[in-house]
């Protein structure tokens, strides 16, 4: 079966995000001052054959720790969709 | 109050991605042969001081069409989380 996999890939909330912050100066700079706290991730979606829905899981974790994600500098979230 | 909002955005479903491909062709170097049809977004999170829900989703719509979108290329989904 086919599953539609997203992974989220965020950096660490303990470091700083200078795109982020960028993102959040030209937030300010539009007028928009009630925005803060910008952080600048990646969204992946992908197709994932496999058995079952903890297998696709399993595929998806090792293409995060493996090629996505930067450990020392990001975290990663998996949702399985269907 | 403030709102924690998050904004996917992606690449438009009819253009290629060609960020996408070189992730597809990583992971298959990789051996994961079951993973198809990779696109690779953006995924920013913000919060958002706002009087409603509604206020603080309509705040997100506009940085996304004037800041965090190209809509030539890209589409957007916001999800206010609380």
């Amino acid at each position: 079966m086919i599953y539609q996999v997203q992974i989220k890939v965020m950096p660490l909330k303990d470091l700083l995000d200078p795109q982020g912050k960028a993102v959040l100066g030209g937030l300010h700079n539009l007028g928009m001052n009630g925005v803060s706290d910008v952080r600048v991730g990646k969204q992946i979606t992908l197709q994932i054959e496999a058995a079952s829905e903890g297998e696709a899981k399993a595929v998806a974790e090792e293409a995060s720790k493996k090629l996505l994600a930067n450990a020392v500098m990001e975290y990663f979230e998996i949702e399985v969709i269907q």
